[in-house]
């Protein structure tokens, strides 16, 4: 009827366990989906996600695919949805998709950004956004240590029990981390990644910034494939999927600092995204 | 026998009721003085501050003085108080005053920053620190009418009817609004004000701005002294009382805007904060 389609979504984790459904549970996927039956008279949808998010992470361009068994257009979709959806998600953009579209499938690499706040008093406004560690990070040292995971390796050391993944082999693109007081932000490029993938790494990463290990210790870890000797969990509060890039769009990671793409706000998490939804464009970051 | 005290305060206002003292109201004045009773073992204390904020107002800068009936020192008592506050309300720094350091009379000057999300789609993240204007907004347009505010006037205007000052002169000493998308910032630097004068000239700015009138339209209006001329008054949670300027200080609102002290992210509400917790050194702003 209507065709398939495909959403650009935001939200803030805080209220809810993750993005897929879990009896009894809040979660993302079910708000749009009741969110959906409640615009379209009742009709039912399947949502599904370029990738999960765990309990408590925000997404500010997860990408969204279902198919639409209304008349309305895109256009008409978002604005509808946005009207009923809770305040903490919102449909940044809607488009007519392939009917064959699967965004797992086609998110060739995913763009993680993780928001430290590096100040020894506690940060007032953005708690919900943002992993608060009060000593001073040498950010410098823990962009050393990072180099050290980048390529293709077993991520065993920072893959969660519970992860379900085959295999836990893992291409680790780019990682970046800038000190912008009072905030550090690190920013992970990366194909496809483990269970708690992301805030293991940065939860190794930090004790290094904080001095206790060398930045060569992550190396030696991520070799032993041992999760136990690994940092610990950072907690999904500061974590936020910040784009999923599909097979169309190519996939850029290797932008150069010295363009605007980098020139971000860390808090401003929609840079770039409602000027270039699908990162069609040039900069991609 | 401990001196007296004061500190510097943020808090995200959308809980309480304002600064204020109000039976049966949730206020930032009586949390912090319920925490200062829990730290000294039942102490109770007055605490004042430099400047009422009105209810859902927030502050990354407020001076609060009060006389310290315990022996322990500032740097203690700022930790103490850390550990009991709600996590939304934040002592920055806190350091002895003379005994009869009055914050509202050795305020020479405030500086008032109000955070317009300027985007068709709402904001994911940070709705309770903005107010939400879809259409696109001329911002030179609404500098253009702001100009026309500066010095010293009649503001009857933009005065609120509750308003207890005893004459509605006041000195506007300059408005600063810059696009940056998504966000417009508007910083009004004066050295005091009438109760919700910062929102009513905002409110007026921006129906500037949607080019609905004209910018010389606003210098009518002042001069008009008619509250129902002037725009409605913008939404308390886009405004932040962001520093007071004390008598020791100097005031210095005539930063040029190519300096540092304006290269500040509008989110990040610490920014020179907790490096120069009262504006001493000469960046100022």
């Amino acid at each position: 009827m209507g065709g398939a389609i495909r959403l650009l979504l935001a939200y803030q984790g805080t209220r809810y366990q993750g993005w897929q459904v879990q009896p009894g549970q809040r979660c993302v996927q079910s708000a749009l989906e009741r969110a959906f039956e409640r615009i379209s008279g009742g009709a039912c949808v399947r949502m599904k996600a370029a990738g999960r998010t765990d309990a408590g992470v925000h997404a500010a361009g997860q990408v969204v695919f279902f198919k639409n068994p209304s008349r309305h257009d895109p256009a008409t979709i978002q604005k509808a949805l946005n009207a009923v959806l809770p305040e903490d998600i919102t449909v940044l953009f809607a488009e007519a998709a392939p009917a064959d579209f699967d965004p797992r499938r086609a998110a060739t690499g995913k763009w993680y950004r993780y928001l430290i706040y590096n100040e020894h008093i506690r940060p007032s406004f953005h708690q919900e956004l943002c992993w608060h560690v009060r000593e001073r990070l040498d950010v410098e040292a823990m962009q050393r240590a990072a180099e050290g995971l980048l390529g293709q390796h077993d991520f065993s050391a920072f893959r969660a029990s519970g992860c379900t993944a085959r295999h836990p082999l893992r291409v680790l693109d780019r990682i970046v981390g800038r000190p912008r007081r009072p905030w550090v932000v690190l920013d992970v490029w990366g194909r496809s990644f483990l269970k708690q993938m992301v805030r293991n790494i940065v939860g190794t990463l930090v004790e290094v910034g904080r001095g206790r290990w060398q930045p060569e210790r992550v190396r030696e870890i991520l070799e032993g494939r041992d999760r136990t000797l690994a940092g610990r969990t950072a907690p999904a509060c500061g974590l936020m999927l910040r784009r999923v890039y599909l097979s169309e769009d190519g996939y850029r990671h290797d932008l150069s600092p010295s363009t605007g793409a980098w020139a971000v706000d860390p808090l401003d998490v929609f840079a770039g995204v409602l000027d270039d939804p699908w990162g069609m464009r040039g900069g991609g970051g």
